[in-house]
């Protein structure tokens, strides 16, 4: 695939796989991979809203609107040796933005040029000010996400209910996203690999690289419970939500685990909610898209022995892949 | 000491103690102990505010308003072989509380007991509903705080500057805190015993338990660039914001951590932002307090090399205990 | 026009209109006409997303991308002699919802018909627990807003910087509405008639009524300061927010706000915001929609002499309506 | 009274006053009246936190805790011709402060001295950067609280659910507030004259000024529904919450007037809803102090025929002033 899209919504799928199939995408970074030196000028190689190109749509053959599309990302791999990094004028969780003006002066803007080392296990960039940098290699899709539902188009750079631009640290190789399919053959969208993120993308970007990734897909019963992406690893299961403010999206992603696990456990809501308070981790994706990410998750080998998530799907992808 | 206290600040110091001189200190969990069954009645064992006793203030010889108090938790031990935690009407992340009603039914109220395992690796509560839980026992101490600046009196279920109702499972045994002390002497607060908490203490409890706890404090001079608690672990060093909206908290922990990165590191305040944003952990204390905690915390490993922190006083503590 | 549509953006217009030329259009009630008693199931009738039917897309001819358009409301009459208001489960400020969930039991649904009196002045209706109410008529579009920017389609639900759901009473007749234009013609969709409503819709209804408004567009040139809604009455000039949490809202007005009134009066960012400071008003629009809205508003008189706004737009279809 | 207090809570009163007589208080503006000039420097003249001096505590003879104090302000007159506001660095809602922190350069600090006209209507000031400004004058007290609750003692900077630092310009001439006494003589504090101010005291400060304010007190039963402070003018009965972030202030006042009207109008809660949900105001007060705060209002006028507030207070001290 060459083609990139900005929005989630709107497009005839470009490729079509099976359930159980394991293919690989091309995903460019954030900034179409224009962004190439410490001299460049974010806004003038990768013009709002033409950031964040994603791969797709992918169609899941026989999948139908109302059931559940399971993503399992096998592997991540770099597709390039450098990722780039930026701090702009007018984002960020620490500087007036468009959601969150004020009337200081504007910061500055500055490009990092992260070279990946030859072992593939870290990245190294010079400062301006002191001495180099040096981060771990922890690849993941920041844009995981299919077509909205009703009808909706939305820009790349937007998260919500049918995923998108989650940037959750969490969702690379090995993890399953689950998400509700809102049109026929569900429309995927992948793309902004991340080399390395903390919670929160504070400055607005993590290290951003293109990928070459392998990921299966897989089709879902519809499960009336489920109104929030849901993701799965070996370890976790959790529930993510998008919001503003940061606490609703706590609210969201939490209460939607408390009822899955109730269900899934065979607890009421009461117990479901004792359990989950004692053992869960709240993961911060964003905190400077349009709307916040949060992920409440619990370990699975803490819940009740039986208990089984989605159908055991996690486990037949991981499997099979 | 056999007596508690319902505040921090505006009590004569009920102990003295030496810097570098261990000490041990029994406290209570916020039920004062009274809370004994699954039959019993938070809110009438343990009416508003009578809630959260806290053992203290205790002072340091010679540390004057101004410096900073070091806080190290050597060991926490439990008191007693059980814990208790309750969901209740009006109150915790998923009800309608004090600062942001509605007009719902009220939730009902429930306790659980949780038995502490003989090998005191773990805790264990049957549920009404199904199968029982068991849960890791990982012991902290939800509040440490000292006496708030400007002669402020706050109730012991308060978060802020000074400390206080935290609720960061990271302020377990091996941990430091740093607090700027607002008097002479300091005069710390320390309760609040929890034996398990997840992010957020979403329900409104944790698992609450009496601890008997080794620490020993220290006193360091005053350091203009910390207006908000410094944390330190082996690993980790963090600054812990308290706010509302959860937002807000993140802003506080994340400029306050960067800040202290960049003096720490020789870095700018853009190369320190850019380094924190690729490695920084989001760690949410409580969602349910009158004021939301997080804190931002980087590993020390991927700092560059000769940064110390705190004039070394996390290790030096360390070494000590 | 027969037919309604529940999105902005994603339409051909269905109508064109000349700059300058009165012209009238029937709106729905948020129900589409369909709840017309207190029996009446408003998700049964009215299920989600097709609540909120717009008329429109209705092209002003000759407007280009980037230009502003001018929509002034010449008079809005009630097409029936009723109104309808509900409270739903999982819906408005006070009580959970999608948005901001919680574990309590729903709310129930409540459905009242207001009258019209024949006087044309006020509305009322029996309640089930006591007195009759009565309220005044004072109607407004709760809805007026144009084709997203930069392709995206959003539910007729919504508000932004398109305008949208607003919710803001302010927009009766008399009244000018200024939006950018994201595509040529403008693509202007009006409904949502509310025969009268509090600030912050707060229940998630006001009372719901079909409208006969007579309007009138006009077209003025880009400006590089707006990137919100404006708004105008003979009394005063207003920027509007939309966001969460509200106080984001209140801060994209008002330093919208700021920024007009220190390019219309010739005063640095200081003397503006210390103007405004002392003389505005903050109306809030809705609490209940996926992002809450805010006017800020400052009187014409109490600006200094001379001042010009949108180069007299109002006054001049004020005058010419 | 010459001497001034910046806390609320922890001092013994300076002066008891009886039920229904009406007496009279100096209070100084906010910087101690110390800041005369646009040279002044705010930070150095008033000094955080010595700013926002109170006038009292003020006993009520005979008031007991947990019944109901009525302050009804009589008359406000300016002590002084003048009056003085600020826009400061790391303050007010259009900058970063120090519970929402940015990386951003500071904003610069300016003063403006208003000088109040013959007439005693308008207040005017010259500009740095173009034509003068000229406002009404429209005093109110910024601050007026009791004791807190549960031994708590709070800066006069901060509001809460004892009153403070509410900066509602409902809070002037003819309007009547109840506070919930919390300690016997209920320690009635008052400062903070502002000669006039928008909504959410942007900028951080009003027109600041001195006021020579007669007032006069009453005691009421205790109200088990009254846990926020409520206010009443001739027209309007409101409830006041405070809280970050705003919506959640609104929730504590608009559940508050509901749970008010329900109860003095015979209705439910769900046709109370109804009403205020159609007629209610939600004027915002500050947006710049620890917490923010929000009248919900509703017209007296509006109500069911026969209701009756607070056993008639206000209009008995209206008569009797």
């Amino acid at each position: 695939m060459s083609d990139y899209v900005f929005h989630f919504g709107g497009h005839a799928p470009v490729r079509t796989v099976e359930a159980g199939v394991p293919f690989s995408v091309f995903t460019e970074d954030c900034f179409s991979g224009k962004l190439t030196s410490t001299d460049g000028e974010p806004r003038i190689v990768a013009p709002y809203p033409r950031v964040n190109p994603l791969t797709g749509p992918i169609a899941l053959t026989g999948i139908k609107a109302g059931e559940i599309l399971a993503v399992h990302l096998i592997e991540l791999k770099p597709a390039r040796n450098w990722g780039v990094a930026t701090i702009s004028p007018n984002f960020g969780l620490l500087s007036g933005n468009r959601g969150n003006p004020n009337l200081q002066a504007e910061q500055a803007e500055r490009v990092w040029i992260w070279k990946l080392e030859e072992d593939g296990k870290s990245l190294s960039t010079p400062t301006l000010s002191g001495p180099p940098l040096s981060v771990p290699f922890r690849p993941f899709h920041g844009t995981v996400g299919v077509a909205p539902a009703h009808g909706e188009v939305r820009l790349s750079v937007v998260p919500g209910d049918f995923g998108g631009n989650l940037d959750l640290p969490m969702l690379g190789g090995g993890t399953t996203l689950y998400l509700k399919a809102n049109v026929d053959g569900a429309d995927l969208y992948i793309g902004d690999g991340h080399f390395v993120q903390g919670d929160g993308e504070i400055a607005g970007t993590a290290i951003e690289g293109a990928l070459d990734t392998t990921l299966v897909l897989d089709r879902l019963p519809a499960d009336a419970l489920m109104d929030w992406p849901r993701i799965e690893t070996d370890a976790e299961i959790g529930v993510i939500g998008a919001a503003r403010p940061l606490e609703d999206a706590a609210r969201i992603a939490s209460a939607g685990l408390i009822r899955w696990v109730a269900d899934a456990c065979g607890l009421d809501l009461f117990d479901a909610q004792q359990l989950v308070t004692q053992i869960c981790r709240l993961k911060i994706g964003n905190l400077v898209n349009p709307l916040f990410t949060v992920a409440c998750t619990v370990p699975k080998a803490l819940l009740p022995a039986g208990a089984e998530f989605m159908g055991g799907a996690h486990a037949r992808l991981r499997a099979g892949g």
